[in-house]
């Protein structure tokens, strides 16, 4: 085993993600170097971890005299994100980023046979297939970094590829699993806020409660372990323990579980193929628990799940659209706009009015996606008018 | 991946796990070749066996006309269970006896190196700790063959021996988990007999409803996986879908699921690495299952279960001892000779004259068998008079 410190490159450092992934090093001293910190318009906090973590580089969206002071003091040189990616120093790519600022980076990483540790969604969402093939063609390697990917890639471990023969996401069902459709009509923006087990932003709260969360990861999952959609489930499990599941060709199911807790995922992509202490979160105790419930996700209910699988399904633009024209419609019912039933509602006019290329290239993603941002902005009396 | 078909060589070939084994072998035609064959007292079912499976090699208590003949039509020879462990042309041993008889052939093939796919519970019990040694000074391959151990093993894949934390393996709580204290000394022999999910031998049905089975399990588990009782827990599991986890150094949990179904096991014991097409059962349906409960188990209610796990704690000849007591008294509450809660009475009483030597051998070991065989024919008043 080398015992050389792993050095990594966090992408979106001072998010989510991003603060909980130098947590995860920061318990675990001499096992890794922070080699790269990059950062969008926070450069208060990036300056902070500038002085912390002492990385070679570090990029931000906007400079400042905080953080130009604290690289001076570091020794810190300014540095792209693409170019993080590529430096000799880097061993592992984080990619905390939100949006589309992850991807060429990732593109870049996997091109040149390292490992990404990946908790972007939408790199994932618009462009899996280029991903995919940047990693086939480099030899690079993807790790999951949310719970439900993580939780199959580690069931994965020891497997051979295609001994694959279902891969069963988990959902916790969201915020309003039990309300009826004028119930969920009437959802305030408040209530899809309010997430029960995960604090996270908003415009990801308010896509776990309409189940389109969930859709994304079933594209996520095609593009991370190469399945096609016809080969992912999704089951309802309220208690979020039991984080995803893989059935094998031989019918044999293999699940991850454990108390939420996002540094987990993190620091298992992060110390693969290692497993190195636990964070400091409590253990589980099955016993205690006493039961774990699951379901089928009720698709008229929450349609944004079945229109995310048939954007998976089809391919080219189509997820890149949906991914779109979701972001414009969450933004437009956090604004009262529309209500929370139009979501999957101007999702689906905008998917039945795009026509998709054959295997596009990046250009053509950011196209659909610039369009269908468009699109998504109908009159709220179109979007009512749009029967589901 | 080399195609050749794996020889297997079954012992306790016409037994529950045997004809299920071939079973598999059946519905995966030039995936194996039975190279051998040995059974207990019933030659006429070894005769079809032969006709069938054509080994090079059969071995029987009893020789009798029909397996004669049998055997000249196939031109199979007679060759002793140990001398088919160590035949050059054996891949894989499956040990699927009752008893003591699979020990010496286990050994043989370990110290050989060869895979062994153990189903035999008193071989890991009475003598796990000359199995163990036997495989690392050998370099052979223990591969468990019942539901729990098999799920562990598959958990275990791909990940480092020195991540284990802790097993824990689930219990269905036999037939009376919910049975009071007066209602366990009233079970009769026919209600014990009586198993809710799996169709098997009446000693180890006994065992189940006792919680023994699920405490000769916990040492199974120390000597397979390599780790101390104190890293082996039980937790109870009515629906026994799933069949056991590990949690990792890093607080991870990993499980394996399915519906009971040995013949998945043995599948896996006999293609591993691979994943062959799975038997012809039915599916894991989580979302139609719809829960999963799990509790602790009532050590004061099934003591046997502590008494197994202290006796592997204990470690010598402690164990073995506790075995025959428990063949013993299992044997005499068939008989209607003591009651189901005096089952325990004897195993403790047993134990707690027990002396045992440290890292006893093969014949220190069988000397404890015997001298626990005698102990445990107490006279029914005495054992009425133990106080749990």
């Amino acid at each position: 085993m080398d015992n050389a410190p792993r050095r990594v490159a966090v992408l979106g450092s001072t998010g989510s993600i991003g603060r909980q992934s130098l947590d995860v090093m920061r318990q675990l001293p001499g096992r890794f170097e922070v080699v790269a910190l990059a950062a969008g318009r926070n450069a208060a906090e990036l300056a902070r971890q500038v002085r912390e973590f002492r990385p070679a580089y570090a990029w931000a969206e906007a400079e400042t005299a905080e953080l130009g002071d604290a690289m001076k003091d570091t020794g810190t040189r300014w540095l792209a994100m693409d170019e993080m990616a590529a430096a000799p120093e880097t061993d592992v790519l984080l990619v905390g980023t939100a949006g589309s600022a992850g991807l060429t980076p990732t593109l870049a990483a996997l091109r040149l046979g390292r490992p990404v540790a990946i908790a972007n969604k939408e790199v994932l969402v618009m462009a899996g297939h280029l991903v995919r093939r940047a990693m086939l063609e480099g030899g690079g390697q993807l790790r999951p970094v949310d719970s439900e990917h993580s939780a199959i890639w580690q069931c994965l471990w020891g497997e051979e590829d295609h001994a694959i023969r279902r891969i069963i996401l988990t959902a916790s069902g969201g915020a309003f699993r039990d309300f009826d459709r004028s119930g969920l009509a009437a959802v305030t923006p408040e209530q899809a806020l309010n997430h029960p087990t995960w604090n996270m932003g908003r415009k990801i709260t308010v896509d776990c409660a309409s189940l389109m969360n969930k859709g994304m990861e079933t594209i996520e999952a095609m593009w991370l372990f190469g399945v096609p959609m016809e080969n992912v489930d999704v089951v309802l499990h309220r208690e979020s323990i039991v984080h995803s599941l893989v059935e094998f060709s031989d019918g044999s199911v293999k699940a991850q579980l454990g108390l939420p807790d996002m540094r987990l995922p993190i620091q298992c992509a992060l110390a693969y193929p290692e497993r190195m202490p636990e964070p400091p979160s409590p253990r589980l105790d099955l016993g205690a628990i006493g039961s774990l419930h699951f379901g089928e996700p009720d698709v008229t209910r929450f349609p944004c799940l079945r229109l995310a699988m048939d954007a998976g399904r089809m391919g080219g633009t189509y997820p890149a659209a949906m991914a779109a024209a979701d972001e414009v419609a969450v933004d437009r019912f956090l604004r009262r706009e529309i209500s929370f039933v139009d979501i999957p509602a101007v999702i689906e006019t905008v998917l039945s009015k795009h026509a998709s290329t054959t295997d596009p290239d990046l250009e053509s993603v950011l196209a659909a996606d610039g369009w269908a941002r468009q699109a998504a902005v109908l009159p709220p009396k179109a979007v009512a008018g749009v029967a589901l």
